[in-house]
C-alpha cells in the first residue's frame, strides 16, 4: 500500500496502534507533542544516533526488519555503555515514495523485537518524507542510579582492560556482502553485455552461499547490546571504572577512554578475542585479521576496564576477556605483538567524515 | 575549511568546545555514550524531529544560522506546547560533502542563539555522513510539574478555544520565496538561452526586493517558539485544557484536540487574527487568506483551550486571540464564516507523505 494513502497520521496510527508500554518511568507515550516521563530516583541517560541509506546500511544486504532490530539495538548498546538500563525510545523515519506502508510494518517489527527484548518502550518520534531514501534518527532514554554510572574518563593505572565477546567479525561480514554484491553485479553485467537472458533470469534468483560464514553475516546483520554482560558485572559486584561500547572499531574506543581518563593503555594481540570464521575470512581476503579487529566497526561489544583488584571476579567470566592493562599516560598506547613487538596504535575506525563522496 | 580534514570527532570538538551547561538537570553533556540528566521533581517531556534538505528546506532560502535557529526553535516549541520548560537539545547531523567546517559553525551559532533564549542546553548528538544534502534530527527534552502538564486530550464542551499571535504568515512568508525563486530561474534560463553575459552577471548578484513584506519572511525564517505566552498563562494563573502547537495548520490541529478530546467545536472566521502583510500577499497571489490562516503550516503559534470561567482573565491578554468554542462531539468541527454560513472544518495542513515525490 502507497503510505501517501494513509498519510502521516495514518502511517503513525498504524505502526503503533498496539503499543504497550511497560515501564512505571513511561507515563504517556505516542500521541501528543511530546513524550511525558518520570525518574524520581535516578539520573536520566539520553543517546541519539541518526542513520542515512547509504551510508550506514545498504537495503540490498539488510532487510528492514533486520535495519529495525539493529537501529534499536545500536542505541540501547549505548545506555548499556553507561552502565544504565534502557527504557523508552522515540523513532524519526524519513521516506522516499519506493517504501510502502508493508515496508514500514516490518521495520517496527524489527524495532519492536529489539524493544521486547529489553523492556524498552517506544513513544513518540517523527514520520516525514525523503527525495532521496531512508533516514533513521532514534533517541534512546534510560537509567541508572547516580553511583552506578560508568564514563569513559574514570580508567586509572593498573586497571585491567577487558573486551565482551568478539571482534572484526561485524567488519568481516561487510566484507563478505560487498564482494558478494560486486560479484554478483558483474555477472548481471556480463550477461547484459551477452543478451544472456537465460543467465539473468538465473541471476534474478539467485542468492549467494553463506556456507560456514553464518556468523559474520549475523554480526552484520543482527546486532546485539550487550546487557546480559551488565549483569553479569553487576551479579559479580564488579563496577568498572571507565566503559564504552565499540562501535567504530577497539584502537578508536580505546583511545577515547585514554584521552579522556588521562592514562596509557598496553593491550596484547594474543589476547583480543577473534572467532575462527572471523579469522577464515580474513585470510580468505588477504587482510590482518588483527588490523580488522582493531579497526572494524559495528561490533557493539563493550570496552571496560576493571581495578585490578577485581582479576579475580572477571579472568574466568564467560563472553569476557582481558587484553591489557591500563599505564601511566607518558607510555602511551601500545600494541605489544604476538612476537613481542610494541606499536603505538592508531586509530583508524570508521570515520563517516573521511569517507564522504 | 573541508569537513574532512578535522574528521568527525574533531568536528565535534570544534562545534561544542565552550558549551557551558546552565541548567541544574545537566549532569554531564557532549562527550560520552549517554547524556546524563536528573530530574527527581518533575516529568521528563520528550520531543523529536526530523528535517531533509529539499523536503522541509531549501538551501537557496535560508541560511545555516537561520536554519539552526529554526530547528531548535520547533522542538522547544513542542515542549513548551505540553505547559513545560526546555532544558536540553541533542542535534544530530548527516553532512554531504560540500557543507564546510564554516557552515557548521553557522548553523551551530544558530542552534546556540535558540538555546541562548530560552536556556536550553546542548548535550549530545551526531554528526555523520550523507550522500545527499543535509538532514537534521533534534531531539529536545524538558520537564513540567505533574499537575502542569497540558494534554492535547482535556478540552471540554462550553471551553474557550485561543491562538496566540497570528496565522498564515509563515506560509505566505514561503509561497513569496518559491514566487521569487522561480522568477529569478526563469530570468537566468532566458538570459542564457540569449547568451546575455550582462544579463547574467547582474543576475549573479541579484537580490529581491522584499520591501513591505519583512514579517512574512520573518515567519518563515525566523520561527519564535511561544515561551512568552506560556509565561503570560501562567502569572494570570490560566491553566489550559488542552494545547498543541501550531505546526500543520489550524484546522488539522484543531481536529487532533477535538478528536482526542472526543469534543466538536465552534470558531469563528472573523476572530481568526492575521496580520496586514499576509491578507497583503494573499490577495496579490489571488488566495482566500482564511484558507492560508487555516491550512497554512510553520506559525508554531499556541493552539490551547481554557474553561469559559477564565474568560476574562484571556479576552484582553496581549497576544492572544479567543476563536471559538469547544462543543459537543455531535456538532462536529464548525467554522462560521463572515457572513454567517456554517462549513464542516477539513484538515488541508501540510502532510509531508503526501506530497512526496
Amino acid at each position: 500500500m502507497e503510505i501517501a494513502k494513509l498519510g502521516e497520521f495514518g502511517l503513525i496510527d498504524r505502526l503503533t496502534k498496539d503499543l504497550e508500554n511497560k515501564n512505571e518511568s513511561t507515563k504517556y507515550g505516542v500521541g501528543d507533542d511530546c513524550a511525558v516521563l518520570h525518574y524520581p530516583d535516578s539520573e536520566v541517560l539520553v543517546t541519539t544516533d541518526l542513520l542515512m541509506e547509504g551510508v550506514h546500511f545498504d537495503l540490498t544486504y539488510i532487510d528492514l526488519k533486520h535495519l529495525g532490530y539493529k537501529s534499536a539495538m545500536v542505541n540501547i548498546s549505548d545506555v548499556f555503555a553507561m552502565n544504565g538500563t534502557p527504557r523508552q525510545i522515540t523513532v524519526s523515519l524519513a521516506l522516499s515514495k519506493r517504501f510502502t506502508v508493508e515496508d514500514m510494518e516490518e521495520f517496527y517489527a524489527g524495532l519492536r523485537l529489539a524493544c521486547e527484548k529489553w523492556n524498552v518502550d517506544i513513544v513518540g518520534g517523527d514520520t516525514t518524507s525523503s527525495y532521496t531514501g531512508l533516514a533513521i534518527s532514534i533517541t534512546c532514554i534510560g537509567e541508572a542510579r547516580k553511583e552506578d554510572i560508568v564514563y569513559r574518563n574514570g580508567a586509572k593505572n593498573t586497571d585491567l582492560i577487558c573486551v565482551s565477546g568478539d571482534l572484526g567479525a561485524a567488519y568481516m561480514g561487510l566484507q563478505l556482502l560487498e564482494r558478494e554484491k560486486s560479484v554478483y553485479y558483474q555477472q548481471v553485467n556480463e550477461a547484459k553485455k551477452k543478451g544472456d537472458k537465460k543467465a539473468l533470469e538465473e541471476l534474478a534468483h539467485f542468492s549467494p552461499d553463506f556456507a560456514g560464514k553464518e556468523y559474520l553475516l549475523q554480526r552484520q546483520l543482527q546486532t546485539e547490546a550487550r546487557g546480559d554482560i551488565i549483569n553479569k558485572l553487576r551479579e559479580a559486584g564488579v563496577h568498572p571504572t571507565a566503559m564504552m561500547d565499540i562501535s567504530d572499531g577497539l584502537s578508536s574506543e580505546l583511545m577515547h577512554i585514554c584521552k579522556q581518563s588521562g592514562v596509557g593503555c598496553r593491550i596484547f594481540e594474543k589476547e583480543i578475542p577473534i572467532d575462527y570464521q572471523t579469522a577464515v575470512m580474513a585470510e580468505e581476503m588477504n587482510m590482518n585479521v588483527t588490523t580488522c579487529a582493531l579497526n572494524g566497526g559495528e561490533d557493539y561489544e563493550l570496552l571496560f576496564t576493571v581495578p585490578i583488584g577485581d582479576l579475580d571476579k572477571v579472568k574466568d567470566m564467560e563472553g569476557v576477556r582481558m587484553i591489557g592493562h591500563i599505564t601511566d599516560q607518558k607510555y602511551g598506547q601500545i600494541l605489544v605483538t604476538r612476537d613481542n613487538q610494541e606499536f603505538e596504535l592508531k586509530a583508524q575506525g570508521w570515520n563517516p567524515l573521511n569517507d564522504q563522496k
